[in-house]
């Protein structure tokens, strides 16, 4: 069986990792590790995971004797782990936006200077209905943003057909997406019965989903908007897509049922999909609509943020790097 | 001190309007009516109002003696009362649909049979900060619907501008837009902990927006999207514009300042505003961004779907018909 | 493997119980059954639950060839469809009160005329940490209602010491609770930042809570109040005890530590739990705490009302029924 | 016109003093201090309420030539400002418990040393329901905490009656009760979707309730039991009264009826209150239940916890003290 850390397991993603680690009946969680809370037990921080193990400090030398990592890093200070674990023969997901953008360049416009730079076309992006077979056989694999995973995935079928000239992103998020550090803006009082936008108009997501739609065939400069909601887990985005002036009429829900029939964690819905139907599982549930007034398509798409957006889908990828069923802990 | 009458206030914006015009320094609120509620206290259904006054039956012989009334009927049921209370001479705010569409025919596309067509031309649309010195002079004013009311204040600068070529409203309400039926969609556990799209992909707020948005110079078909979010009262719409190609490059914060200078319920915020900060007010707090990579605009406007939305813009619009202070009462 | 139907599944307590069982690894569940949803999928109804099952109206002859039932019918409508089941050999848990209470005319005084008495003395009462070798045997399960749930467990271990006088529980229960009919009082509007006292000072779980402190040696009269808050699931009971005046100073910790010490679904934690500690699981969670200023006990347990409270219950009883492990398809 | 200063401002018990004074017709609201974040304007922080005016550091010698001051410090930290302010002859509402309790040794167990006993003899308790007439001589007002003002108006007539043996009081608040302060508990995921007690089993609220009834005539240790629930304002005692043995049975709703039947901010009701009746008022809801089973009365209270439990109760003081109709401001 093989063994497995998770790196940073004090948020509220790394603490999930190790949660569904510490349950998963083929990987042995051996570490958990976090900086400021180390000496804590999990299950005392967050009693609703029932992981009996303590928080240490990182020591590369102590924890790094594992098959397999879950890094839930900042962004910035996740690279170097990464690397560093990497020389000592760890396969990796990285929860971080380190190792996302395969062009550094871009990372280093929209984030910071990469301190890992000689890594980057090694990771492989961890979105397995994308990446499968390079996920398998993968080091370092970059785990999706939360509404990348969302946006990609309701994206994909029609940037496949060549379909997309333009596409308006408004995505909204549940408040554990803001992570678990207690600022005014996670506050109970200022959450509840409010909605606001935020991160306008650069959302560092933005160049993520670029990417990956260009790699798709759409070679488009998005509009994506993210919004704060009262809830704790769940992510909607509502991509709106001017189609390709050129093309001919299609029948968008058959080319969605075409492109997920055989995906495990992608459902095509006939109404939009609400939140609560993917909470706490690793799927992605999507929608599509053609407004026949304007000739856009209007495409939902829902997840967890904490599950398919971050923590379940680095499960996802371990399978497949492992050699495991790819539900396997996650179902 | 003028007589006034609120027909159909067992339901949530009838019962606030009856509220603010219980509570209103300048009218006497003589009548309150309901069908299934009739005999009942308005405080005993709406404790927080503190109105003390009975429901009845509606009786056009005994309730149009009154010199105001806020009509909140059904779409379609309103026009006939609307009708009959106009020649008794009765001035009429309907906060129904009935007369907000100034073309019958798109009404009925959109709506049903219209039963009081020779009244539209007669009626005014009810914003004031679009239509005050028609309001001070009208018999009947359509109020407008929530999400007009937040879209349009939002769109009206950059429509003056001639800056719109196209533009997608992604709209975020609370549950109490849906109103006070009590069915599986507003049932809190549906509601709680979700957030999906509804009225896909044919609102019917569209051709109201799309109308006023043309009479101020932006003749656009528009993809208008609603949803729902587990608050109670709140309105947000993000507007995403995409300019016309020509136009100059302007400062669009500017120009929303200037719009709204002298609005007393309109507010130009730095930041996307929160629907918190209008709760239970009459204002439209908006904030306007640039997107430099697109070129696109992006509009925030927040309102309380119940106030300015409904009720409370209601009454300021009794109050320039009447010739009071626009604000009193509503303050 | 047994075969299984849960007829009522379309209330929220049926359907996690259809939902329970269908993804059980050692049961087989055969019909699902509702009144007015029959004909619907059940993911249609609840997509979350993902049981691709059709609702059929029940019907004795051809529903009842399974092993096991899971009976979700309002009180008083239960007791006949228990006993035409059991006639047919099927093996219940009963969901509602009609077997819950050994004296019939305690039933008749709460509830209503019992429609099959000659049944009560099968029933065996299926809280497990009470009765575990009983409800193995049995034939009729009568599940506990949630507060009794929650109360009993949380107050066994004191009632056993013989050291409950008086005891006050004032309870707070999740939307869920009231369940799924669509009224004024679960409507989102209603519950969403409200909190008050129902069912004062009558609720019907009282002669239950009762029942079960006797057995166990408290043979006192308590005050239960619960309240709804706005939340879904879960439930708290917060219990104020009087202690005997004769006892001695006891560690009631202690007391509880080894009262639970092998009980698979209860905890005994050091602080006040929350209900999002036990949310979607079968755990009550308990703390109890000495106030020295009064003499007085207090403890809390936390359930989740649909899972231990509920469904996931019934499951843990048709696990002991049928000779499984008693946390298969639960844990 | 009596001017006014805001001394801490920034909290939200402040900053809604702030507001209540400033948009007050009969006081002018001169200063708002704030430790670290002064330099701030109040509506940038709080853009609901309003107040354009910049939060200043605190300086005696610039801020104490006002007639009026409200003090919301934290415990401690109040008495220190509040005896300066005297010194210079303002009059003063101080939200904090230094001077609610008349004993010093009783708050020197409860919270610290003290740094002003020499002022406790002036300051009067300032529930108007209670003192009204000592609160307009006086100079120094102790604004009582939110859990005693509920909890003491709900047991006032009882305690007046001399029929209270014995009570436990559960309450339940929302999360602005916690303050501002940022923290894992005031975290909106730690909130949503939960409910727990907390300072269990000595909350500090405890001897400022027993020290009323003991004024009042009932002398008895309470057993008093916060929870934090997820809504943002609003707060409800449960009051569960033993009663007196030898006491003639009574009608206790019109024993309220009768106490309150001038009062203007407190409502006898015939169903237990929710908090929502009484948001964003000075009003305390009220209701009275016999359980004729144990002989226990069940009383339940519901206010405004930053309302009547703090802000609004202040300024209905500050009323009474300067000769004001005592709702003004605040109805």
């Amino acid at each position: 069986m093989p063994s497995a850390a998770v790196f940073g397991a004090a948020g509220y993603t790394g603490a999930l990792s190790a949660k569904l680690l510490y349950d998963h009946p083929a990987f042995d969680l051996r570490w958990i590790t976090a900086r400021s809370d180390a000496g804590q037990r999990l299950d005392h921080l967050y009693p609703h995971h029932r992981v009996p193990l303590a928080l240490e400090e990182f020591d590369l030398d102590r924890h790094a004797d594992v098959d397999a990592a879950i890094v839930a890093y900042p962004h910035g200070a996740a690279a170097e782990v990464v690397a560093d674990l990497r020389e000592r023969g760890v396969r990796v997901v990285d929860l971080s936006a380190d190792f996302r953008l395969r062009d550094g360049a871009v990372y280093e416009e929209w984030y910071r200077p990469h301190p890992a730079l000689e890594l980057l076309p090694e990771a492989v992006y961890g979105l397995p209905e994308l990446y499968r077979e390079q996920i398998r056989g993968a080091d370092v694999v970059a785990n999706p943003g939360c509404y990348p995973t969302a946006a990609i995935l309701s994206l994909a079928p029609l940037a496949r057909a060549g379909m997309i000239a333009d596409v308006v992103i408004d995505a909204k998020s549940g408040a554990s997406g803001a992570g678990r550090a207690a600022t005014d803006a996670t506050h109970f009082v200022t959450v509840d019965e409010n909605v606001n936008a935020y991160g306008v108009p650069r959302h560092r997501h933005t160049p993520e989903i670029e990417q990956e739609l260009a790699a798709l065939g759409a070679d488009v400069r998005i509009t994506f908007t993210p919004h704060l909601l009262p809830l704790d887990q769940g992510e909607l985005v509502s991509c709106y897509v001017t189609l390709n002036p050129g093309g001919e009429r299609v029948d968008a829900r058959a080319i969605y049922l075409e492109a997920y029939a055989d995906e495990p964690f992608v459902e095509v819905a006939e109404t939009p999909p609400g939140v609560r139907s993917v909470r706490e599982t690793n799927i992605c549930r999507i929608s599509v609509h053609e407004d026949e007034r304007t000739g856009r398509m209007i495409v939902f798409g829902a997840i967890d943020n904490l599950w398919k957006g971050a923590a379940s889908q680095a499960v996802q990828n371990l399978n497949l790097m492992f050699g495991l069923p790819e539900g396997e802990g996650i179902s």
